[in-house]
């Protein structure tokens, strides 16, 4: 990991914060009787994370050669989404989580209502971001198209029913469609999203696709590896439990010597598909940053 | 009222009907392990009711010489939006209804978690469904823009907070606050989009947001008072029960008398705001239908 990487990628995420906190501060400022709503929506979205989304969608604006601040109310707004998914996820009907990040998660901090109502609102919100900024209406509708579609019944949503719903054996096919529907969705969005702020045709779309696809899937496969060979470390810690010891992982069919192959082959993947596009050192990095733990 | 209002009421409450059905249609093919969210959107949004919302956006899209059929996606999208927050507002964390319109409701039907998840598709399918249809791309990002304010902080999600937050005696101007905002905005938003789809200028905009906002008024008035006088006819049923025991309506601060004089100034205050559109009989008649129960 060179010093340039590291100094770009924080650089990102910080202008990402930044924009994220005076989108915030603009919903904050029109409130009185509601300010507690949007009090929420501004803790979660601050909560961080490494923004990786957004800086995706930057990088994928800047290779196609666009400027990547175009595309930052979409960034901004696939963090909104991302961020509105993981307090509704906490709620106790769903997995029931009180901390989120090393803090009190929304439905602790605020109350079950208003951290409902929180999560409504920046999905909304997300859309109402990306109608903002100076890109063509064209492209604004594009972007809102591709971000409603990863979101939805057949992307995002739809992968935390399967994951909330399933019961009994989960096939792999099963298994790989609720991790591509759940957290490969927004990440192909990332991708895609830049491109379509730039400009870019449908090859370079459909690359970026294929990127992110491999991307995802390496990163989930690598979490359940590290989900075990972390357990190793400690004592009786049962295999697979970041999905609930009832719940299949890709290790628990596969084994973790095939899912390290698996993992592996899935990096080099990822890494041809960046060929479609040019001065992609950056990007390169970011793949082997985001996967480096393991494989 | 006339025969023929009520004959093109029930034409245009079936052509949303029909159009409803083709959406959820479209979302339910698409599915296998999460088709179960699919089914709960279908099944709410089905739920029926007067579609008054996709009416007056229709209707507003004609008397400002567009057509109709254009403002059907965004009609429709109003009716998901409308929808969403029905499921949300049941949930057990909100008001706890088991039934909505003699069915049971969504989270009864269909467990929690599902009809949490098909509540946040109902509202990202909204925006979906605005990007689809023969608009140009600015007309879509003019409505997605009015459809996101109506529906966010400073909308109907802010009015549900405000509703469910507050504690305490509730001032005449909170509770304004909170009827404009969590059941006025969607209707001022059904009336504007109506005539951003037809493509009409800012004046006309504006007096069908002047239109909504009394006739929202109006409508919210004449519930309080039916809350009161049809309790009359009950036995001890104490004055407000719709909002709850402990809260205030507009009746239980300014006494039945002073409500029906207001509801009536409220209706005269919508006819006269008709005056900016040409051949109104259709939308005197709806709102006179709407607003008849009393004063």
């Amino acid at each position: 990991m060179t010093g340039e990487f590291r100094k770009r990628l924080e650089e990102m995420s910080e202008i990402t914060d930044r924009r994220l906190e005076d989108y915030m501060n603009g919903v904050l400022s029109g409130t009185s009787g509601q300010r507690k709503v949007a009090e929420a929506m501004k803790y979660s979205l601050s909560a961080g994370g490494k923004r990786i989304r957004p800086v995706l969608t930057m990088e994928f604006c800047r290779v196609c050669g666009g400027d990547p601040e175009a595309a930052l109310p979409a960034a901004c707004a696939l963090e909104m989404i991302h961020t509105f998914s993981l307090i509704h996820d906490d709620l106790p009907c769903m997995d029931d989580d009180d901390m989120r990040r090393g803090k009190p998660s929304c439905h602790i901090a605020f109350g079950e209502p208003t951290a409902l109502l929180a999560g409504d609102a920046l999905l909304n919100f997300a859309y109402e971001t990306v109608c903002g900024g100076r890109l063509s209406a064209e492209t604004k509708i594009a972007l809102i198209t591709e971000l409603t579609k990863a979101t939805g019944v057949n992307g995002m949503i739809g992968g935390q029913e399967i994951d909330t719903a399933f019961e009994g054996q989960m096939d792999e096919s099963v298994l790989l469609d609720m991790y591509s529907m759940k957290t490969g969705a927004l990440l192909k969005s990332a991708c895609k999203m830049g491109c379509i702020a730039a400009g870019a045709g449908d090859e370079k779309i459909a690359a970026a696709e294929l990127y992110a696809e491999k991307l995802g899937l390496a990163f989930q496969i690598i979490d359940d590896i590290l989900d075990v060979t972390g357990d190793e470390k400690l004592l009786g810690k049962p295999i697979g439990s970041d999905r609930g010891n009832e719940k299949e992982t890709f290790v628990s069919l596969n084994g973790i010597e095939n899912s390290r192959k698996t993992a592996k082959t899935l990096t080099d993947d990822a890494l041809g598909a960046l060929k479609a596009f040019e001065n992609t050192d950056f990007l390169k990095e970011l793949t082997l940053f985001l996967l480096k733990r393991e494989y």
